[in-house]
């Protein structure tokens, strides 16, 4: 590995073209050398406890224990011992029953799912295998007993479940249908003869897949299958299903196969499950939403075969929410790791001659980490929100339909949200730290392998997205129902005039005019929040409604053609709703300001939170202007405004990830640890010893510009 | 892992909500079913071809190679059993003689630097880590011997270093200072009274960092250090030193340190090394450039230190040249295996309600892999150019410092551009297969892993392209050295005038009277050759201008003023260096497209060309709207012909990447073998068994359907 063969900065051909070694001087230089003080700076406390929200006595707990050495992932060890290391840390939390939070008051629990579930997304710095395998055990395996169960099969299976004693496998995705959940083929035939259900996998494709602990650990499954009785298919239902006695060896008719090393997260085992007409009684359906009696009779508290089958997957919508909330964590651990890097790693001399610039006083390294961190702080907050939705319904608290479904909207918006920001910044964090991120003890690439597949697990990114837009459409398009039928016809062509005459450019020419020739009253309103809100809640409105104009005429069309007609507007149904997810981040980022006492705070937020609004619009600044919504006057200013941002929070960082509460034994990655420092301080001593002796050599073009100097002397 | 709630297309809803598996129709249905044929067609076997460029039998015999199981990367080992395996195969390679090509007539070889560059690249398909542990034993150890070493030199030590009696490393980064070469502070001190050379490392941040070989293998290094001869500091020199003994123990003074675990390349011996007072004799010196008597005068063949230094690096510009080629090879495998699934693998019913629809038939799917496809071919043209221009220079053919000077810019410029491509295109297409992209058979995980690195070493992308943008802004400052020196405030205060109306939203008026009402004709204009090279020259030109223009007052403020104001346009100075990127890569395509002769495939590459071109300045679009370059009209228009071009391009994306020749052997991914098609034939199989036998049950839904018409009939 090598080389950069020019030096950066010398532009103005002033840089020593003869590098000098870094000089010793401890103090940092740069365009922004000064810590804030006094009222302008962050009370690091506060804001970490706003970070922390409701649930932050469960996270207290849970942070002491992600940094104890014996739950940390490894760093150089095949799958298999991976496996292993990890059951047994998966013991240690089963010893000390981490999820209790989440059991029901009937199993003698507190019910306190978002205590579980703020508690569980902790665990992701310690190890993101861990962490997983905890979920399958816990939040999708008990849980689905939990959710899906009588209270009889709960008393029945949740305990050994909890206790590690059934380790089990959520056996839903087929390798056929993953996000797609509706078309499993798996079946569970009831037979009414010796009342039993006889599981079946009819063809390879129908192979249950990519399921944690199928592979190695499971005795039991939670098995998704047609429900088939008396000749009718009532969709697709949970049944528990043991796959493995207690030797571990595969029951008869069940087949497993081992899904082998994947990208990350080798913690897990892995792997497909089969069934061959295996059979299980009557009452190992989980039977809250559906059941068969002895005869075969089928019963279910919801009519609809449709409202049945959403009711049932809804129930499982803790997964979206806690991965939201770890992959944001995960991205707070690796702004951690390379901004600390960052504000000791020392490269290239610029400003100043003698000392080597600090990377970030690099405008370009502001400008690569500052709006990941202004992100991560918005999905934090927007997080916070999402939990407390979720606890909301799960407590019964406000457990309505409508509740529940706008629960599943925010999971469904947030956590392609936050995964997709997770990864994009561990990767930015990982190049930001040069070779150094390459290695795997400083956390970053291992981060980066096992956060991958939060992307595509519990639900696609993509279908995710799909998911949301689909909602607000269809919001729009109740909105238009209360219209009467005249009046739609009416209203639509009211909205398409006015969304054409926005297209006329710059008929905010009144912006312009406020603006013009004062680019510090144009910062100062563009950093209003009234802009910005504005903008951002106008850019996921008129998005939506561009697509809901653009899809009317699919209203009258057969069905294939009305598909082909949303299939040619799928990329602007997604921005859509990405649009309405940066809204939904902006706004819980905003709401969280205003909740705090402290104005230093609030002042260093506000910033913050105006670099996320302003590179959400700066990103689709084109649309805007397109538009007409944005001035040609403000477009030109908004990149200067961004970057006046990164300046203006360049003393802050430090204190901006303090609050992050990213502990030693979170973070153990020696480049975050002072080992960057310590270096630069012995060679720093070495030229300062060096200087004192003079016995350092003279360099070679020191010497020639000295004899230059000289023979113009003499010719003078 | 889990789920998606909810059915993707229904909008119109008309989805069935209880969902038919899909049925058994082998014809593939969807809004672009049929395959192209005749005139439109992309010929194959010539634009693979043209893709291979000047030296496509090198390829062809490396692409054999790199075929054969026995050079291919592991799946799950430890990074010790990986780094013997991938000894072994150095081996193979040594026994072979690979690396041949490069080798000059006096030492018997061809001196076919392109052909051996190309045959290089194409071992990233068989495992990185082999290609890298070559590439450092063969492209960078061996190479600076055969480039700053003497012949006697040469005829010393690289018989040895080809056959891999000696394996090498390349010492050049340290802990301290990477990119940065000229601050190295291992120093090298000539001792005339035993005429031999100490080498030492006076500091920890001093130790050689990250070489490849260090850890374990090497037996010696070349090694950069500064010369120092009576008591001059000559700057950095290479020298070549033993390390270890034929047993593989440490030489005395000699240190290393294993840097372990990486993220990937871990068939790689990655270290540290350090000198404590080594000792090697005075020839050892590697003396083309500098050398020094026995009696400790120093003598070079290039007065200036400075150019000296940079030619001496500029000789090993080869390893950034290769790595844009091998990043290239890697978006092309990707691309054939996330490309070839996305064609056979089918989700959701939308068009057809009892087939499911292929991947490739979404919309977002196309808008998520085409442009990468797109941007990849434009990629590998350009690298074909940059690979003339690379053994025109090292063949002699064309060596003169100018000559040297553009290729050291185009691979500054095409190195962080490939390989953040390749990072980019490889993780998208990790996400579009899903979980199966996660699995490690499927290669695209392992392939990002690899890499990664690609980013950071042989200068790190961020450094690299900020050289770029420099030499873009000399460029510019001598054009206006041509100009007289009164003639210099005139021609800056005219082009300053001349932007500042550019500004003047919509000058292109005609643009939009032209186009309007007709969007056929708005498209055909836009897709002309040159509007696009028209939009991307004014972009490279002004970006570069406008920085320019931003920095001339810092010619007159002091050095440290100089260095702050330019950190403050560091953002869009590498904005404009990426600008000059994206213009290199669209002539390149575009000439490239002229010299094929078949015309299906200059139709198809056009459209593929035009993709490119036009996401390029849709990505860019708010900076031409706000420069009055696009009008309104066009920017609103340029969104839906990308989306129009992704579709006309669909029937082609088969050829597109069969062109790419990635063979059986390269491709070793399941997914990408057949094997989903397999189990769908098998899945459909099943379903017409079923319906024949009208054994199948039917849905609850059907009957509650049923129910319905019949109790309707009733009332009637």
């Amino acid at each position: 590995m090598t080389v950069n063969a020019d030096r950066l900065t010398d532009l103005s051909g002033t840089a020593s073209e003869d590098a000098a070694p870094a000089t010793s001087s401890p103090t940092p230089t740069g365009p922004i050398p000064v810590p804030p003080s006094g009222a302008d700076r962050l009370d690091v406390p506060a804001v970490s406890e706003a970070l922390m929200g409701k649930w932050a006595d469960a996270r207290r707990t849970a942070r002491v224990r992600a940094a104890r050495p014996e739950l940390h992932r490894p760093l150089d060890v095949t799958v298999a011992e991976h496996r292993e290391l990890t059951y047994a840390q998966m013991e240690i939390l089963a010893e000390e029953n981490v999820s209790w939070l989440m059991m029901p008051e009937h199993l003698g629990g507190p019910n306190d799912n978002g205590g579980n579930v703020a508690s569980f997304e902790e665990l992701v710095v310690a190890d993101p295998s861990l962490q997983i395998k905890a979920g399958v055990q816990w939040g999708l395996f008990t849980s689905a007993i939990v959710q899906l169960g009588s209270e009889e099969q709960q008393k029945a299976w949740v305990p050994d479940a909890m206790s590690l004693a059934t380790p089990g496998a959520f056996a839903m995705t087929e390798i056929g249908h993953g996000s797609d959940v509706q078309a499993l083929a798996t079946t569970a035939t009831y037979d009414a003869a010796t009342e039993e259900w006889v599981l079946n996998t009819p063809f390879s494709a129908a192979w249950k897949e990519f399921l944690g602990n199928a592979a190695l650990h499971a005795k039991a499954a939670t098995v998704f299958a047609r429900l088939i009785t008396e000749g009718v298919d009532h969709g697709v239902h949970c049944f528990y299903v043991p796959v493995r006695d207690a030797e571990g060896e595969l029951l008869p008719g069940v087949r497993s196969k081992d899904d082998g090393p994947k990208g990350g997260l080798n913690g897990i085992d892995n792997g497909r499950l089969a069934f061959d007409q295996v059979r299980v009684p009557r009452t190992n359906l989980l039977n809250r939403y559906g059941d068969v009696a002895a005869d075969g009779t089928y019963t279910s508290p919801i009519e609809s075969p449709g409202r049945r089958f959403f009711t049932m997957l809804g129930t499982l919508v803790q997964g979206r929410v806690s991965l939201d909330g770890s992959a944001n964590r995960a991205s707070q651990l690796a702004l951690h790791i390379a901004i600390t890097y960052a504000t000791q790693r020392r490269q290239f001399t610029a400003a100043d001659p003698t000392q080597e610039t600090v990377l970030m006083d690099y405008q370009a390294h502001l400008h690569r980490l500052l709006p990941k961190l202004a992100a991560t702080y918005a999905g934090a907050f927007a997080h916070e929100q999402l939990l407390q939705a979720f606890d909301d319904v799960f407590s019964g608290r406000e457990d309505d339909p409508e509740a529940r479904e706008d629960l599943e909207t925010l999971a469904a918006a947030l956590k392609p949200t936050s995964t997709r920001l997770a990864l994009d910044t561990i990767q930015e964090c990982r190049e930001a730290c040069g070779g150094a991120g390459f290695i795997a003890e400083n956390q970053l690439v291992g981060l980066h392998q096992d956060l991958d597949v939060y992307a595509t697990f519990e639900g696609d990114n993509t279908v995710l997205m799909q998911l949301v837009a689909k909602r607000l459409l269809s919001d729009y398009t109740s909105e238009l129902k209360s219209v009467d039928r005249a009046g739609i016809g009416r209203f639509i062509a009211q909205r398409a005039e006015v969304l054409a005459k926005r297209h006329t450019p710059w008929a905010r020419l009144a912006q312009d005019l406020s603006d013009r020739g004062n680019s510090r009253r144009a910062f100062d309103s563009m950093r209003q929040s009234e802009f910005q809100e504005e903008m951002l809640t106008a850019r996921a409105r008129v998005k939506v409604e561009e697509v809901a104009l653009s899809l009317r005429s699919a209203a009258k069309m057969s069905p294939a053609d009305a598909a082909t007609e949303v299939n040619k507007h799928q990329v602007e149904m997604l921005e859509a709703a990405r649009a309405h997810a940066d809204l939904v981040r902006w706004r819980a980022f905003t709401t969280a300001i205003e909740k705090l006492e402290d104005e230093g705070s609030r002042t260093v937020l506000t910033e913050l939170r105006d670099l996320f609004g302003l590179t959400v619009i700066q990103d689709d600044l084109a649309w805007f202007l397109l538009g007409g919504m944005i001035s040609a006057q403000r477009g030109r200013q908004i990149g200067s405004d961004v970057r006046r941002l990164l300046w203006r929070l360049r003393p802050h960082v430090l204190d901006l990830v303090a609050a992050f509460d990213i502990r030693p034994g979170h973070v153990r990655a020696p480049i975050a640890l002072g080992g960057e420092k310590e270096r630069q301080d012995e060679a720093a001593a070495y030229f300062r010893a060096q200087r004192a002796s003079s016995e350092a050599p003279v360099s070679e073009k020191v010497l020639r510009d000295r004899e230059k100097t000289a023979r113009r002397a003499q010719k003078r």
